[in-house]
């Protein structure tokens, strides 16, 4: 590496570390209210007679969160006699000290997201085990995670995992919710302790290839071990506390690209932009529509409207439904050249699906069964020998019965509006996107998402930057 | 087999036998021609010099050819040591002989086919070899063929035989010729030969499998054995005389399947439409254009003019050019739905493609490489990054590059224009096609087909066909 580049990544660092290190007044405001918070709650659970453990974890536990990073985590271990029951008790508790403003949420576990004086407080009732290989369910885990963590930290290690969690959030890849798929925090943390420092993980991602194992512990003597339990992860970092779990399963193999590819362009021409892209400048209408229109493709747009849900429900809902629509659509032989999710997370979600084109031909090749199999051809001849539906045939292509059918759904639009309409919950779409679907449905092609374009801002940026296609750290 | 259908079989193929076996006048008047001509031609070789035996081949000389059927085949057998200049000095008689009706033709072998009172004569030059495996060329073996098929005839397998080759015919499998790929009389000769009758071998086709072997002389002890010498071909019947040789080796798939499947439901509903088929009732021109229109496909007709060559040379390089070019619009993305050649063999050539569209978008997909290649990944983003051509992207998705670009041609008519210009032959367009392509290249979409269907009815019953799919004795 050129001194001139060192000497420019320096830079970088220092002012990056300058806006993302939390002021000692940001900091105290924060520990301070996550103290009476713990206090709050584990009064209101003496009260029902549940004397559990109420302690701090993620992010501020650790004090490796980025400046404005509003997130509160606070556990409640409870003995394991409680059972279910037990959560149920400590969601209740949750709700009256957060005064109406929050989510109750049942992703993989049962927790609490509450709105309090700005900040956003998850409250997760866990089991307390003896070890993390005990653990019932992740969160059981968790605290293990912030005692290691801990252990390890010096205020010069915060400060590596504090600028690699501004690069991961700056392109996109920071967060192990569902919507990003990328790196959580302590997943940050464990291969900064790792590597050592901020660069040096750089340095490492951008040689990583797919199946790379991090274990940090050296908890296996074989990595051909590891590579077989997690065999289909593209990223594998064996937890410290549990070696049968990878830290990284949440990771999709795009983020990780995205990482891998960022990191080797950051080394290689070190820019403020990987930490703070640039806002995308917003395409006019008249821009946009001419820029549809040059692609030549079918921009078609599912849109639904209000789902109540936690984001992580949400986004997995939204996730899979997206996969069923494009299953629904290619089955009809449709091509998909693109397709993305788009959702305010409140009054509108919306499934784009980019086609060569709408339209398809009438007539569709049916390939029926060889020569070979007697009785099989009788069946085909008789179905479509005198059929309505044949257009042309039946005749014989190499060895086999081929026949040219009228197809069922020429223009992609009336299928899905005819297969939606009673929520598609059959094809696969999920629950909560099936029920909005049967509320509201809205299906716009092409220069229709003009209204919709020219009054949501956060939308307009999503298509703009869909249709520029190129990470934003990407010049 | 119920005794109704065989009691119309028997009807029908007394009728058949009736039509297809030559009349005392046509045998006398053949035969008397066949010896006239091949004295001639040993006369005018004699002359040369030349002392060569010259007989009678083909189903003249085996008394097994259908009723009009006006081909005769003379093989001039040469000693070796005349090697090529002897055929020369052969086809140069033959000239002579044929009154400037002929034409030379170089397909496998030189001949010449001549057109003299109403027949067309094939005289082919061959050299005299002691065993039909030291054959060096497929002609060297034909007077074997002739010795064998004759040493085994009575009149009533003639008769068999006969039917078979009238059924075939009538299906549209009958004849070894390029233009049809289907059986070849000998081929005919021997499966009756080895089956017994027309119908055995009916019965015998109609279970046929992929691979099916018929050893007629058991030349080999495990089937395997042939199996892998021939493992290519979809049906095998050895040679009687070069066990080496596939007799069947010309049959092309699709008629073999046509036969079997024929063959079945003949057995099953027998019918005279098999040995003759009703004309094809063209469509008129309008019933053309609202049919092809609902198909909802893009028919596009590249048309040429005059190319001078013998059936087989010309179907030849037909089918060849076929396969470069749906190579060439496939290469480009568009979709080949169907494809066939048609040709009257004198002024018109047309290559038909029916396409799902004619037009594709603007924008193309293109896969780059996979993010863990640095060097492939650097010069991929070198390329693509600031290219006018990258309509949106470079972008990362899964674990590879990929950037949407301009595609060269959306039209196939533009594509096919402009890549024919000289020829096409860099494309693998066939060297007398590429020719033609020079002096006369049309391409007609659809509609614009109209004017020649509305004034060549051998063409119209081609594309009638063509639309219905459907093979005429299938009903």
């Amino acid at each position: 590496m050129g001194a001139l580049i060192e000497d420019k990544i320096r830079d970088i660092c220092e002012k990056v570390l300058h806006r993302v290190t939390p002021s000692e007044g940001e900091r105290k405001k924060t520990i301070e209210f996550s103290t009476h918070l713990i206090e709050t709650l584990r009064c209101e659970l003496l009260r029902e007679g549940i004397d559990a453990e109420v302690q701090l974890e993620g992010s501020v536990a650790k004090d490796t969160w980025l400046a404005d990073e509003k997130d509160i985590d606070i556990f409640v271990l409870l003995p394991e006699r409680h059972g279910r029951e037990g959560f149920m008790k400590v969601l209740e508790a949750a709700k009256r000290i957060s005064d109406g403003k929050f989510l109750e949420a049942y992703a993989e576990h049962p927790y609490l997201e509450a709105y309090i004086n700005g900040f956003t407080v998850n409250i997760v009732p866990c089991f307390k085990v003896k070890e993390a290989s005990e653990a019932k369910s992740s969160v059981d885990r968790t605290p293990f995670h912030t005692l290691y963590v801990k252990s390890r930290l010096n205020e010069k290690i915060k400060s590596e995992i504090r600028l690699l969690k501004a690069f991961m959030h700056g392109i996109g890849v920071y967060g192990a919710e569902i919507k990003v798929g990328g790196f959580s925090g302590y997943l940050c943390e464990l291969i900064t302790l790792y590597y050592g420092s901020f660069l040096n993980v750089l340095r490492a991602a951008s040689k990583w290839r797919k199946g790379e194992i991090i274990d940090v512990e050296g908890h296996y003597e074989k990595m051909e071990e590891a590579k077989k339990i997690f065999r289909n992860d593209p990223l594998i970092v064996i937890d410290p506390v549990d070696k049968w779990r990878n830290v990284a399963s949440a990771v999709k193999i795009n983020r990780l690209s995205e990482f891998i590819m960022a990191s080797r362009l950051f080394l290689k021409e070190p820019d403020m932009k990987f930490f703070y892209p640039e806002e995308t400048k917003i395409y006019s209408t008249r821009d946009l529509l001419r820029i549809m229109k040059s692609r030549g493709t079918d921009l078609i747009f599912v849109k639904t409207g209000v789902i109540k849900a936690v984001p992580d429900v949400l986004w997995g809902q939204l996730f899979k439904s997206q996969r069923a629509l494009i299953n629904l659509i290619e089955q009809f032989d449709f091509e998909v050249l693109r397709s993305e999710v788009w959702s305010d997370e409140k009054n509108v979600n919306i499934f784009l699906f980019e086609l060569n084109s709408r339209f398809l031909p009438s007539i569709k090749r049916h390939v029926g069964p060889p020569i070979e199999k007697i009785s099989n051809c009788e069946r085909f001849l008789e179905k479509h020998l005198n059929s309505e539906s044949t257009l042309s045939g039946p005749k014989i292509e190499g060895d086999r019965l081929v026949v040219y059918r009228r197809r069922r759904y020429t223009d992609v639009v009336s299928l899905l509006r005819e297969k939606l309409r009673d929520g598609g919950r059959s094809l696969g779409v999920a629950s909560l996107v099936s029920q909005a679907f049967t509320n509201s449905l809205d299906i716009l092609v092409n220069e229709e998402i003009k209204e919709l374009y020219s009054t949501n801002h956060e939308f307009a940026s999503f298509l703009t930057e869909y249709l520029r296609g190129r990470p934003r750290w990407l010049s």
